[in-house]
């Protein structure tokens, strides 16, 4: 909405516009993992054009596997999108819902040109990002059904019609009225397979979503789709490696993390933490993030001592995907719209943990004993000092 | 010991030699959370004479954090090591481990020169990295008490008299002749504190290591030292957050990674792992790499399919220290021995904390319980198909 102009458009393209090519594939090595240029799609010139049209930036990328003898490639295509507001949050909420859903639909659009099988959009796509500012009202009139909200009811068509499995990350209200921070899996025959909720919730800066919903009692679902088996770690949940684990542990091939962050708090973090979860789990990680600045009616603080203000900051995109074997797609642009389309080769995920073997050498059985042990009150940290020798255990 | 000709010196050395000051920034602050130029120490011209003398990269790095008003700055200078073998593999054991013990006294004093508090060799540091070979003689003639062997004899006096607590990653052989991968800590009173050892064994690619020593059963104690509480999570480790977290945990406010991993492997993963550690627990950790090419007298195959060969690739160095609020000191060379001094303030532990809340938000009790069933041989994993609700626990 404002001030994107003086972001910096991503570090690939500060990369790519100054160093020399030979340079240029060393750092490229280096930091992705991959060869410089990056594999790319080839895709319908009418997805591009699409995607023009609508001022979406359309990238593409390809991770591949070895050939095995007994299972065939397992290419699967996914789609995540990255958007601004396209209205002013004083808007009507209405307003401002249908404009997203008008985006949406030119999104999937693209995405179904591009052959995509799953998608999946940013954190609470349907509102602007409005914990922040502790209001209730509007915001909270943002919230939908999972089951039959209208936005469920949309992507349902919408993925029938494509034959794609969609990820609806919203802010739900259930038949309780107890608000949460939820993604609907919706199948590609139009189904609903299930939904997912927020293990775990920010209490950092102006983060302070525990005003809004509380943490889930869901679990780590991990959803069998025809896709292969996708689990759905929402926005702060990707700061914790026990969260990311546990759907590892369940199964999961490719697991989304649709987010709403900042560059003053998180940047730095942004391209470590998805990265490691692909690499310890031995799976596909995405991870979304919003894009452009949000500028509310009222004014709020942050508690840092700051003045009151009416943003929180440049939320940064910079989507990407994530693969077990430490590799990495480029990012999205920090400041415009984007759709990353991927296409992944899910026998990577068995023949990296075949080759690494980090769930062989896990020691699960005894971080189950040392975690029950740590989270008691009465836990002792294992501490050795001078003159003691260490414990035994 | 060769073809470090043809290896690009570090990443840092490809920005800084081709971007433009402006995109330096740009790039600097997404890569490493901080400023361009990095913030550096002021030390003796006597240290860095002697670093030259002794062909060792010196670098030094200053991560600060907020004044309060309780507790006074509590700032501790650690000192990374990594070196290259100086003898061929094939010369006898005694001096390969003397040319090194004679590195290391310039090493430790070149740090002692700079205030070092805390020192830290690379993994197994006193002998090749042998284990691909999986030969017994004359590599285990390398191994070494933790409690009473030369080179722990020779650290507590370089201990005492330089005031420094050295942390001595070995390969130790126990009373029982068993052998360990073992790092001892020697305080800077020159007794020992204690021992730790590696968690998790690999057993990938040339990394069998699974042929000479077995996992720690010594747990993942954390040493209380007069410059802070430290703990040390060896080489394989860094892939396992639930170990990571462990440390944490147990109260680490210093976690050192020594290391042995070489390019083809593991190099994109290297700049990600030890980096999430230290955001995701609250503390700074130390990354320390071997460096160079070891050839070895006898060939051995890779399980790769290719034909047998006397090294396994370029260790390609890189040591760094990645600090609680994301940010993290340029590499060392990927070519040359380094020291890399590091100025910490502990009390950024605690900031990070108070601010993140990763650890209040961590919901350990909650995983104690989900990993005790995902370790039993009859766990069913959390799967949702078509047609099917989530299940609720």
């Amino acid at each position: 909405m404002a001030n994107s102009k003086q972001e910096v458009e991503s570090l690939e393209s500060l990369l790519e516009s100054n160093l020399p090519n030979e340079e240029l594939k060393q750092a490229w090595r280096l930091l992705y993992g991959s060869e410089y240029p990056p594999s790319e799609l080839t895709i319908p010139k009418t997805a591009t054009e699409l995607a023009s049209v609508s001022k979406i930036q359309l990238k593409t990328y390809q991770f591949t596997a070895a050939q095995e003898q007994l299972r065939p490639p397992r290419k699967v295509r996914i789609g995540l999108f990255q958007n601004q507001l396209p209205l002013a949050t004083d808007a009507p909420v209405a307003e401002q819902r249908a404009a997203l859903h008008k985006l949406a639909e030119k999104a999937i659009e693209a995405a179904a040109q591009c052959g995509v099988n799953v998608f999946c959009f940013q954190e609470t796509w349907t509102m602007p990002f409005a914990f922040a500012t502790r209001e209730r009202l509007p915001w909270t009139e943002c919230a939908e059904s999972a089951e039959e909200g209208p936005t469920t009811v949309l992507l349902r068509n919408l993925a029938k019609r494509h034959n794609m499995v969609i990820i609806n990350p919203i802010l739900e209200r259930d038949a309780g009225d107890v608000l949460w921070n939820c993604a609907v899996v919706i199948s590609n025959s139009g189904q609903i397979i299930g939904k997912s909720r927020k293990n775990h919730i920010p209490r950092v800066g102006d983060f302070n979503e525990s005003t809004y919903y509380m943490e889930s009692t869901l679990g780590h679902p991990v959803f069998e789709t025809q896709f292969g088996k996708i689990g759905i770690n929402i926005c702060y949940g990707r700061h914790h490696p026990l969260n990311w684990a546990m759907f590892g542990l369940n199964g999961a091939e490719i697991v989304f993390n649709p987010s709403a962050t900042v560059g003053a708090l998180s940047e730095p973090l942004w391209s470590i933490e998805a990265r490691n979860a692909a690499i310890a789990n031995h799976y596909f990680a995405c991870a979304i993030n919003r894009v452009g600045t949000e500028i509310f009616p009222n004014e709020f603080t942050s508690g840092d001592g700051k003045p009151a203000h009416k943003d929180f900051g440049h939320f940064y995109g910079s989507s990407y995907v994530a693969a077990p074997d430490g590799s990495r797609s480029p990012g999205l642009s920090r400041v415009t719209d984007g759709l990353l389309v991927a296409e992944l080769d899910l026998n990577l995920c068995r023949q990296v943990k075949d080759k690494w073997g980090f769930r062989m050498t896990m020691r699960l059985p005894m971080y189950a004993e040392l975690y029950t042990k740590a989270s008691k009150p009465d836990y002792k940290p294992q501490v050795v000092s001078e003159n003691e020798r260490p414990r035994e255990d």
